[in-house]
């Protein structure tokens, strides 16, 4: 079978292949990850690429269906790609250090005690007052140091623990970490390395992953990293994952993905950051239950399979290495409990970091993904529920919808009297796409100005952004001439459709799951609203489509990533661990489909607010 | 280079070499254990070998020096080899049997509460009023059910537990093993296999290794091996083992050796069982501090290393297949913990199963092996030390010597007037040595005889039985005419005086460690004696020889093989592991070189009985 070169652009990466294999299957073989949401089905068109044959003459492909016949190149342009350029990771990160200093001075801080800690020893001056064996003597000296006893140890250590203690005269570092109710001694290194204790927090999202090297000792953070999860190559919400997992071999693929994913970003950050991968000993994941599941090769079937249980919720303590992350041999990894197939760890995560679980007044956590997570309660109870949002707000599913990176509209502003439209690009480029936090505000500037009505239906076509389309009528946001791919940037009825039973579903999740608890909406006092938004949502626009509740907008507070957050505070607090398998016993699920009233509820929200207009009184007009 | 084929009888077993190659080598490399004390030095002797070419012809050869150079086959005559046959096993075991029951009618019994427990569950009946994931769900009814929580589990398990619930309609087995002050989920089994719930308990001597296949759930013993510990190929002591284990994959040979040999007498003990390997889950080893350093491939170098300490003495539960034993891959290795160098955890079981720390009465335990272990101590206290009684008892390093096998002259009795000699051997075979019972008894008759004078020389030489050798005198137990090697069974001068420095290196042991505690001997009030003496010691002559002091008789009793039964007692009991840890906590070790009386007492002991007659009433002629 003959074999043909590809190259991808602008990656400049070259991979051999046999005749007929498909550009998407190159581009993964070779580390080149192309958005493919609907599993190389072809039907989403979200992998569009340039091929351009040996005579430079260039054609658009699909790249989930177009095989390979010659040698060629590929070039994969920025909305099919499934990467971040530096300056958006850089940006989102500013905002989001700023925040943590924020929680840390709210006075409901953790106590300093992080996983794993290092201690050195000089065992030689230890005087024990009689004849220990090595191990022993590093027992007892350890736990005179530290005041932790009993110690767990491991052959592995102590296989070389009397060479190594008589080679470096006694005198060594320990590495302790939290594990079946106490510590296990991990890692015995040679001579004072005490100051070099480092661990990661990562946030496994459906769509994106984030990490963060920390240094232990100090409580700092010294390096962030975001990357898409290049597991969306086979699908961008977890049920097609979970659908993809029980094909043969794709449970290995989808974990071999999110693990290689996860150890490339902390290969960066660890030369980013000049701090050796030996001195990596705790990393802390957080991330809902199927990716948790995906994380360690579990099969995540049963989480879609009626009674929607998950094989675990929470994970004990294991060596990162049995999850294939690559870190210290002996390093280990803790994954932060879920409560739920559809309360994962992400939530436990954001409820520990938004310090709901310890407020007296009634509280709502909102975040905001692939799927609508809802948590109500306060120090006294908490209940959460999820609901099917789909990835609208994350820009997937949508005639022009992207993510929020460089060229994605973030916000848009329309002039009643002639629809004239401004709006900002990120990264101040030419316009690809629009991201959620867009369409949130093209939404609410098109029912301000009057485009559409209540149903979300284009009431007015007289005027030159209004055109009939395939999928009815459709607003130009954009015209080519001013976009980066030369096509008018629209959005259609099709879209409004999509991006209203989103919040609908999101917004009558958090109505039910209040009135369940027999509380009214007026009686939240503090909403954290957590997700991909970003600094970039405009809280007015959001309720004005009726996506979050009309009330004081004080009581609102952004906490970004409050999954990533939370697994930094377990990796930092030994109490925050504990506190997190608290939460996760403590929160009640509570399964909306279950509640008759969801779906009169959800029918009642297809509407842009509400029909209920006395529940959006800002709004009343 | 040419290969030669060489046949081992009777094990009929060929094995081809190059040419050059040993015969010692050839037989470890297929499996023939050769007695090879010396660590094949070519000095002791003892792995002579009958070499028949193919022209017929036979020569008597060393099996360390002889190189081949042609095919032949090679006869392994018995008192060459490393095993023992079938009616010796089960002879030795008969005893241990009868033992342990009466142990265990003594009132001091143990709790019967294995350290691996097998529960059946249906999870499917269970009703727990929520929603669990899988793993709580099991958790929670294993604790319903044990009582014990929380749980221990690891990935391994969880990664299959989604389709072993639902593929056996949510009927298993958990196997819970103790580990880190709780239990361990180390085993999930589809449908009712709770009745299957097997152990091991091993003593790893030296010289002999013990083990035994327990039925946990009844606390019976299904089958008992007893085998040469291979690793006496490599020297016949800790310290030739410790000196071979620093040449270079000295460490890992003496490792697999032992490892291998378990796992041999694992295999017979399944097989004549009828028992499966999947269904052992727990193993428990006593041994010397040596025997578990080799065991777990730790370098037990720094025992014989100024100030002589160990690398552990408490060895954490660890996987049986981490020291290379085949049980369950997830079954657990517990060993006995030690409490010294020179006081390993065969003294810590032998303490356990004797209930030594359990009497009110002032009690010794005396284990005589190749190390001469003493301890005197009651419920209050217990003090603990070593001394270096080499292997004569075991009958290595004498002209005739041989372990208590068939063909061992075990008992001896010499008429005074004549020196005429009527013997008794092991099997009721042609005598082939004598083995250390047959030893004590012969030296006694020789000095009740008037043979030997207090101080082991030969003073009558005026009988056909007495004879001048190349190592002084000799005495004939054993005319040629009546032996199986057609050779004269001999006690030398030299030999007696081996003796004598062994029994002299036992009673001061306990003379000194007596002193130390400000006691006299008439205090103790139990002594138990432990050893492969078996059966067969006579208390009488060995207190004649001043190997015992001269105490009651009924003070006396044999415990047989200690550090089996206290094993078997750890493994059936949790009570009696946490007993271990306490007991080797609780031991003082007592250095008797540090003691300057030590010496002293040495050399006053260095006659038969000894200087001090006033210490042997019973034998104040």
């Amino acid at each position: 079978m003959n074999r043909y070169k590809v190259t991808f652009y602008p990656d400049n990466k070259v991979v051999e292949v046999v005749e007929g294999t498909t550009i998407l299957s190159a581009a993964i073989s070779c580390g080149v990850y192309i958005n493919s949401p609907c599993s190389g089905d072809g039907v989403c068109g979200k992998c569009k690429v340039m091929v351009i044959d040996e005579d430079g003459k260039g054609r658009l492909s699909l790249a989930c269906t177009s095989r390979i016949h010659q040698d060629f190149r590929v070039d994969v342009p920025l909305e099919s790609r499934l990467e971040l350029d530096p300056e958006i990771k850089n940006a989102a990160f500013e905002s989001q250090e700023a925040e943590f200093k924020s929680v840390d001075s709210s006075g409901l801080g953790f106590k300093h005690d992080p996983l794993s800690k290092k201690i050195y020893l000089d065992l030689q001056s230890l005087d024990t007052g009689e004849t220990l064996s090595d191990l022993d003597r590093l027992c007892c000296a350890v736990s005179k140091a530290s005041g932790i006893s009993p110690l767990q140890a491991n052959l592995f250590n102590i296989r070389y623990l009397g060479e190594l203690l008589r080679s470096c005269g006694w005198k060594v570092t320990v590495t302790l970490a939290k594990k079946n109710n106490g510590y296990e001694i991990i890692l015995i290194e040679p001579q004072d390395n005490s100051a070099n204790n480092f661990g990661l927090s990562f946030d496994i999202g459906t769509t994106t992953i984030s990490g963060q090297l920390i240094n232990l000792n100090k409580g700092v953070i010294l390096g962030s990293r975001i990357a898409y999860n290049s597991q969306a190559i086979f699908g961008a919400d977890v049920i097609t994952r979970i659908i993809y997992s029980g094909k043969e071999g794709g449970l290995e693929k989808l974990h071999n993905l999110v693990s290689v994913t996860i150890n490339q970003m902390i290969k960066e950050l660890v030369e980013g950051c000049r701090v050796s991968l030996n001195d990596l000993t705790s990393i802390v994941c957080s991330g809902n239950t199927t990716m948790i599941h995906l994380l360690l090769k579990i099969n995540p079937a049963y989480i879609r399979i009626d009674p929607y249980l998950p094989v675990a919720n929470s994970i004990p303590p294991l060596r990162a290495s049995e999850a294939g992350i690559n870190i210290n041999p002996r390093g280990l990894l803790y994954c932060v409990p879920g409560v739920a197939s559809y309360v994962g760890g992400d939530i436990t995560a954001g409820i520990l970091s938004s310090r709901l679980y310890k407020m007296k007044d009634l509280s709502l956590l909102i975040d905001i993904g692939t799927n609508g997570e809802v948590a109500l309660g306060n120090e006294e109870f908490i209940v959460a529920s999820a609901a099917s949002a789909g990835p609208a707000f994350e820009g997937s599913g949508l005639t022009c919808g992207m993510r929020a990176l460089t060229g994605a509209i973030e916000s848009i502003k329309i002039k009643p009297d002639d629809f004239s439209v401004s709006y900002s690009v990120i990264g101040n480029v030419k316009a690809c796409g629009i991201c959620g936090s867009g369409y949130i505000s093209l939404l609410s500037g098109m029912l301000s100005s009057g485009i559409i009505d209540k149903s979300g239906k284009i009431t007015n076509t007289a005027n030159k952004r209004l055109r009939a389309s395939d999928s009815g009528c459709e607003f130009i946001v954009a015209f080519g001439a001013e976009t980066n791919t030369g096509e008018d940037i629209v959005i259609t009825e099709a879209d409004i459709e999509n991006l209203k039973r989103a919040k609908a579903a999101v917004y009558s999740a958090l109505s039910v799951l209040i009135r369940h608890m027999n509380f009214k909406i007026e009686d939240i006092r503090n909403i954290f609203i957590a997700g991909g938004f970003g600094t970039s949502l405009d809280i007015d626009s959001a309720v004005r489509i009726g996506l979050l509740p009309d009330l004081e907008r004080k009581r609102f507070s952004f906490i970004g990533n409050s999954a990533l957050a939370g697994a930094r505070d377990v990796l930092l607090s030994s109490q925050a661990h504990d506190e997190t398998e608290e939460i996760a016993r403590k929160v009640t699920y509570f399964e909306l489909s279950n509640d008759s009233a969801y779906m009169d509820e959800y029918m009642a929200a297809l509407f842009f607010p509400h029909t209920d207009l006395s529940r959006f009184p800002s709004f009343k007009s």
